[in-house]
């Protein structure tokens, strides 16, 4: 935006409220405060904190640093320097769009704010659906006040025995972390295979490394949780009865989307809040971003729900100018990138796997490459990537890496870079990746494999 | 290359000579054995070895591993599994195009070898040219002899004074190497900082790092090398005289074109031979590739001379696809991916640097960020990143990166194929890089770059 398309008196009475608080919407009100440096900005967040990395609950829970650790920024930063009005503890509980006013519980008490500009960042929360999820000795791990609930219970009642259910990324990150804590830890996870979101040979080389450290169950489904006794609880699975002192739900999210979609709220194919390329939803006024929005995926050009950090941060940026009157900002849409360290080893992946390609009506095939991060004389690194790409269009589609210390994150970035440009294989082959014996290997793996499925057939 | 195209008759009196045995030389030779599994494939090479990873020659300097250790492959993968006729010690006196025939010094004596395609691949070669630049204790370290040859005066001299003469990646590594070996290093560079290739901000980071393991001298030059005394050699220098036990020339490489260009191959504006997309030279059946040969820069499309190890492979790759009558393969170009570690730093440039930049048209600017490689919460990897972009158009030209360990090569990479794709700032700002606190910073450095570039001024 041009400095000069900001009038300073146009903003004077603005409001711009906005409902959460942690990435996408402490990113939203962040960005409308630069652009409209005399509106109102009022964040709504339920919870105790804002701004924190959530990302980084596994390691709390690991007892490896202070839950203080996680904020971003010291709370001043927001109130002071940002000017923002930041309302912790204060739950948005109707949205009334045709009054530009919400209802927000606020010390018990409601209490009504008025906004001109609203966006909603309300989140994900868990979608396990089972009698028994809201067991008091069921805990989560996606929020800060979840995780402090959690470390304080593990603390105060010393159990020995949890249960995981879910063994996408963050059920291996929560039941990593407990049994760092000393705990024995068994993960259940209702599909074949760990990660879903990779691919089978992946996710079979963690699910390896997670088997020296916790019992993984695969292809077990929890239909129950109970308490028959005065102290533990009892997960009633497909496989039978296992008894533990507590539990974890990551089983995996679904979007808040209850309060906007009552005050009308268009949902789209995903189930997520609809909106354009600027965030904005149906409603005038109203934008949305973060883990509630649904975005586009950006290699099947097809609606998706992704919730994960950067994202909601960058969504939350463009619906915070957008809101301000800023110059438009659109965010494009993600490839789902995604890296995890877990049991010692090194994840990563971004846009499709092979299964998504397949849905999404591509004829995918994978190039699967075992190879080193350097070359042998320089030290020995091992990893597997697999290149997804269309067999009749040869066009790579995604990337999954999996190895040792150091090896994912150099070519995952760079597989991520190309697929967000659209390069054809031959173009990725050839790609000028920098080597250095102690860096990377001479023939990088990404390249490697771009190579081979290039090959005519 | 679809396989139907390969006729086995065509190729049974096929001679492809080879010229040059390290890296694009075998990339070649290997490549077209491939295509052409009948053909008789030669390869010369004036040293004693073969294939060899010549960018680990400094950490066997360093006494980090043996000579043999650098070599890709045992000598009996090229000439038993690939059959490829490997003639070390061979040198190749002279090619004379008209009648496809190579003169070759063969243990002294000169030999005639035919050819019906031949692949230059010579390589480069010291372009220091002053006074006593051919002194027997100025060292060099390019090739495997040189290495060897220093190496081998370092055990049996056992000298406690080194001078380095120039102040590139490579001056740097040699200097580590034998500061590493306990030697007292002064490094003399004629210019004003050490990489000319970064700008002066990164290259200031390495000089400060360096300066606490050697002795460097900026904006000196060495006019000549002289030996005063019975044992030891002084450097006269711009800012007086220098005497040490030995030197090393690392002051710059020019393209090994001496052959070549005396059979009528052409050279490009660089000195270099010029080749087009598929390697070939002006002259019929005559291709090269590698450190001898001219190629294009991808950013500013202009002619390059850039001489690196995995270009070489990929451009020997080429030519050999082609050479052995393959579906017709082409090498785009390069963007000087560069990456080095060095004095407990590491460091990485890709695409044009400022200089470069102005040098080629454009009105560079460098928007310089300094950060961490991850959340400050999980851990401390500081890095500055720069990323050169043209001020009028917005394009993004260049990215340099110095950092703690890990930090370079996410970003690097990343950077490298947003160039290659031509992915304008605010692409590059929306880049959905994987994010993880252990690997990597919520808001890739890259990408606030961008984001800091890409704001209207």
């Amino acid at each position: 935006m041009s400095p000069g398309t900001i009038i300073a008196g146009k903003f004077m009475a603005e409001r711009i409220l906005v409902i959460g608080g942690v990435a996408a919407g402490m990113s939203a009100a962040s960005r409308a405060r630069r652009l409209a440096p005399e509106a109102q900005i009022t964040v709504l967040e339920r919870g105790p904190a804002v701004a924190y990395g959530a990302c980084g609950l596994p390691a709390f829970l690991a007892g490896a640093l202070p839950l203080s650790a996680l904020r971003a920024h010291p709370l001043e930063e927001f109130t002071e320097r940002r000017k923002l009005e930041v309302l912790t503890r204060h739950e948005a509980l109707e949205i009334i769009p045709s009054r530009r006013q919400v209802l927000v519980r606020s010390d018990g008490r409601p209490i009504t704010l008025a906004f001109d500009k609203l966006v909603i960042a309300t989140g994900a929360e868990s979608a396990l659906a089972i009698p028994g999820a809201d067991h008091r000795l069921l805990f989560r791990a996606y929020t800060w006040e979840q995780a402090e609930r959690l470390d304080r219970f593990c603390r105060g009642q010393r159990p020995r025995a949890a249960a995981v259910i879910g063994g996408g990324y963050i059920g291996l990150e929560v039941a990593e972390a407990l049994a760092q804590r000393g705990l024995a830890v068994r993960l259940f996870e209702r599909g074949t295979r760990l990660l879903h979101h990779f691919g089978e040979e992946m996710a079979g080389l963690v699910a390896q490394a997670a088997q020296r450290h916790i019992a993984v169950e695969l292809g077990v489904a929890v239909r129950r949780v109970r308490a028959p006794r005065a102290e533990g609880v009892r997960l009633e699975t497909t496989a039978g009865d296992c008894d533990v002192d507590f539990a974890v739900d990551c089983a995996g999210l679904r979007p808040s989307i209850g309060l906007a979609a009552a005050a009308g709220v268009a949902l789209g194919s995903t189930g997520a809040l609809e909106v354009d390329e600027r965030q904005q939803t149906n409603l005038p006024a109203i934008w949305a971003a973060g883990d509630c929005a649904q975005t586009r995926d950006l290699v099947s050009g097809r609606a998706a729900w992704i919730p994960l950090g950067p994202a909601a941060n960058q969504q939350g940026r463009v619906a915070g100018q957008n809101a301000a009157g800023g110059s438009p900002a659109r965010f494009p849409g993600v490839l789902g990138s995604l890296a995890i360290r877990i049991f010692g080893l090194e994840a990563g992946r971004t846009g499709l796997s092979l299964e998504q390609a397949r849905t999404a009506g591509f004829q995918p095939r994978a190039e699967l490459i075992r190879a080193e991060a350097q070359p042998g004389y320089a030290g020995h690194r091992r990893l597997r990537l697999a290149l997804i790409y269309d067999g009749p269009s040869r066009r790579p589609l995604g990337c999954e890496i999996v190895g040792e210390s150091g090896a994912v994150m150099p070519r995952l970035n760079a597989a991520a870079a190309a697929l967000t440009a659209g390069l054809s294989l031959d173009a990725l082959e050839l790609l000028d990746l920098a080597y250095h014996p102690d860096l990377a290997p001479l023939y990088d793996p990404l390249l490697i494999a771009a190579h081979r499925a290039a090959k005519p057939r």
